[in-house]
C-alpha cells in the first residue's frame, strides 16, 4: 500500500498518524488517525489545524474507515460527525464530500483511493500557489505573514508560507515579520518553527507591532492564508488578518491572501455570508498549550473571542490561487466565478 | 505629617509604600518606596508604572531621602539614578528636576514640600482631564483603550481612563472595549481590573480583535494615555496605539490621547526626536507575570521588541489636557506650544 508523508501527516502503509501541532515547538509528538472520532477530536481541539491539512486529514481518516470494514450507516455517521468538528473551514466539507461519495458510488477501496487524490492534489495546489506567489515577491524585500498557513496547515509546502519559502530557496533575500497571532500564538508557536526549519531570516512580533514595522518601511508585503473565501473575494482567516489588511492599505503595503480555489466557496455571495464561529473567552484571558496554562486577566473578565474575522476583497492587491493571480480589480469584476467555471 | 492616599502609592505619616502592579489582578502587595534605589528599581521593573505615577513616586522618594539626612553628594547621586530608571519617561525627569531644583534652593524639608505639591497637582490635572474628556462622550457610546492609562497609572482617577470612568459616573452608558495589550498585557491585567472594581461595563479583547469590533460599529471612541507628547501634537504611547490610530482611522472612530500637559516636551519638535526603549526580546517569545512564566516560541527566535511607537498628530481627533482640549487642526497650527506659552 502506497506511504504519505507530509510534515504533520504520515501513512506508513498500515496506520495514519497525525502531528500534535499543540506540543509544537518543543516536542514533536504523533497521535493516531485511523479513528473518525478522534481524528474529528484533533481538528476539534486544534491539534490539527490548517484549512486544507484538516480536509485531506478528515477524508484519509475516513476512507481509512472505509477500509476497516465499517458498516455503511457507521461510515454516514462518522462522515457527518467529521465535517461538524470545524463548521467555518470549507476544505473539511469538500473533502469529506468526495470520499463520501466516492464510497456511496463505488465503495470502501473507492474511498481511500479519493483520500489519496486529496493528499496527492494538495501537494500541487501547494506547488502551483508557491510558484505564483514567489513571482510576485522581489529581492530585498520585507513580507509580513499572520497565524500558520505553511507546511503545518497543508500535506505540501503551504500556502502563504510556501509562498515565502519558495521566494527564499529561488535566491531572493527576503525578511519575514511573524504575527505572534493571539490568542492561540499559531504565529510565534508554529510559523516561528517552521521557518527556522527552513532556515529563512525572520522576526517575531506581538500582533500590535505589525503597524510600526510597516511604518518604518520594513515591510514590502503581506501574505495571508484563507479558511475560505466568496464568490466577490472576501475571506475569512484567522482573527486579526482584517486588522493587518487596514494596516497594509494605510502604508501602502501590498496585501495577498494565499489560498488554493478549493478554499473558495460560491455559495457564499460576499463576505457577510461566512459564519464566524466563537470560541471559549478563556483563550482571551490567558494561554494554554504545551507550555502550561495560565491566566492574567481577573478570573471573570468579560471577553471575546471570535475566532476570525473577514477582509473584505477591496484591501486585498491579489489573491493567489493554484491557478493564477487574481488583482482586486479582477475580482470585483466576477474574476472567481470565471476562473472557477472555466475549469470545471 | 501630612498622609497621601491613591490607589497604587500611599504615604501613612511614617512611610512611602508603593503598590507591586505586577501581581495585580489577583494579589495587592505593597512594597517600600523610601529608599530611591529600590523606588528606582520599581520602576526599571514595572512594578510601579504610568508616566504620572512614576513621576510622583520618584518625587516623593527623592523627597524622603532628602529629609532623611542624606548627604548632598547622596541626594544628588539618587535623582540621577531615579531620573535614568525609564529613559522616555518625560514626568519622570520634570519630577526629579522640580524636588532638586527645591533642595538646592531651600533644602530638605522644601524637597519634600514640593514632592508632595506634585501629589496633588496630579489629582488636580486627572480630575481636570476626565472633566474635558468625558465631555466628549455621548450616551450609549462604544469605547475602546489600549494599555493602562488608569488610577493605577497616576495618583488621581486616571488620564484615558479617568476620563471613562468619570463618563459613565455621569450617567453615560458607555461600554469599553479594552485591548489585553501584549507583550506585558497591562489591559488584560489592570484595565480589567480597574473597570471592574469601577463597575463599568467593558469587554477584553486580544490586541488583533480592535479592528473587527470597529468594523462592527461598536466602537465610536478611543481614549489611550501618552508617556510624551512632542510639541507638534505627535506622541509616544505603549507599542500598539499607533496601530489603533490607524484602524480608528480607517473606521471613522474618533480618537483622543489623553494627558497632562506636563506630558508635552516642546523640546522634541515631532515624534522623531522621540527616543523608543527596546525591552528585553524574551518579553515576546511568551509572557511573564505573577501568574508564572511561560514561553510558547522557539527558544532562540529572533523576536523584536519596542516598548513605545509614535503615533503622529495627524491621525488625532483631538488631544485632552487638563488646560482643554485640542483639536487635530489645533495642533498642526502650534496650538500646544501656545496652550503651554500662554500659562507659564
Amino acid at each position: 500500500m502506497r506511504t504519505l508523508d507530509s510534515i504533520a501527516l504520515r501513512f506508513d502503509g498500515r496506520r495514519l498518524s497525525v502531528l500534535d501541532q499543540r506540543l509544537l515547538p518543543d516536542e514533536e509528538a504523533w497521535r493516531d488517525g485511523d479513528d473518525p472520532a478522534r481524528m474529528a477530536e484533533h481538528i476539534r481541539c486544534l491539534a490539527v489545524r490548517g484549512a486544507p491539512l484538516i480536509g485531506v486529514a478528515a477524508g484519509l481518516s475516513l476512507g481509512r474507515f472505509a477500509l476497516s470494514g465499517a458498516s455503511r450507516e457507521g461510515f454516514e455517521a462518522a462522515a457527518a460527525h467529521l465535517r461538524a468538528a470545524r463548521p467555518t473551514a470549507v476544505n473539511l466539507m469538500h473533502a469529506v464530500d468526495r470520499v463520501v461519495a466516492a464510497y456511496r458510488a463505488e465503495g470502501p477501496e473507492a474511498a481511500w483511493r479519493e483520500a489519496v487524490a486529496l493528499f496527492d492534489e494538495d501537494v500541487a495546489l501547494c506547488e502551483a500557489m508557491a510558484r505564483h506567489g514567489a513571482a510576485l515577491v522581489r529581492d530585498g524585500e520585507g513580507l509580513l505573514t499572520h497565524c500558520n498557513a505553511g507546511a503545518l496547515a497543508t500535506v505540501g509546502v503551504g500556502t502563504a508560507l510556501g509562498v515565502v519559502t519558495r521566494a527564499w530557496a529561488e535566491g531572493k533575500r527576503v525578511h519575514v515579520f511573524v504575527d505572534e497571532t493571539r490568542p492561540l500564538l499559531q504565529g510565534a508557536r508554529l510559523t516561528a518553527w517552521e521557518l527556522r526549519r527552513a532556515g529563512v531570516p525572520h522576526t517575531l512580533l506581538t500582533d500590535s507591532m505589525a503597524a510600526v514595522v510597516m511604518r518604518r518601511g520594513r515591510v514590502q508585503r503581506v501574505f495571508v492564508g484563507a479558511d475560505r473565501v466568496a464568490a466577490n473575494g472576501d475571506f475569512a482567516n484567522k482573527i486579526g488578518t482584517y486588522g493587518v489588511a487596514v494596516l497594509a492599505r494605510h502604508h501602502g503595503v501590498d496585501f495577498h491572501p494565499v489560498a488554493p480555489a478549493t478554499t473558495v466557496d460560491l455559495t457564499a455571495r460576499d463576505g457577510d455570508a461566512i459564519p464566524i464561529e466563537e470560541r471559549d473567552p478563556a483563550e482571551v484571558r490567558g494561554a494554554a498549550g504545551a507550555f502550561g496554562k495560565v491566566r492574567w486577566s481577573p478570573a471573570d473578565a468579560p471577553a471575546y473571542n471570535p475566532s476570525f474575522d473577514v477582509t473584505p476583497a477591496s484591501l486585498v492587491t491579489s489573491l493567489v490561487t493554484d491557478r493564477g493571480v487574481l488583482t482586486r480589480d479582477a475580482l470585483a469584476d466576477g474574476g472567481l466565478p470565471r476562473l472557477l467555471g472555466a475549469t470545471r
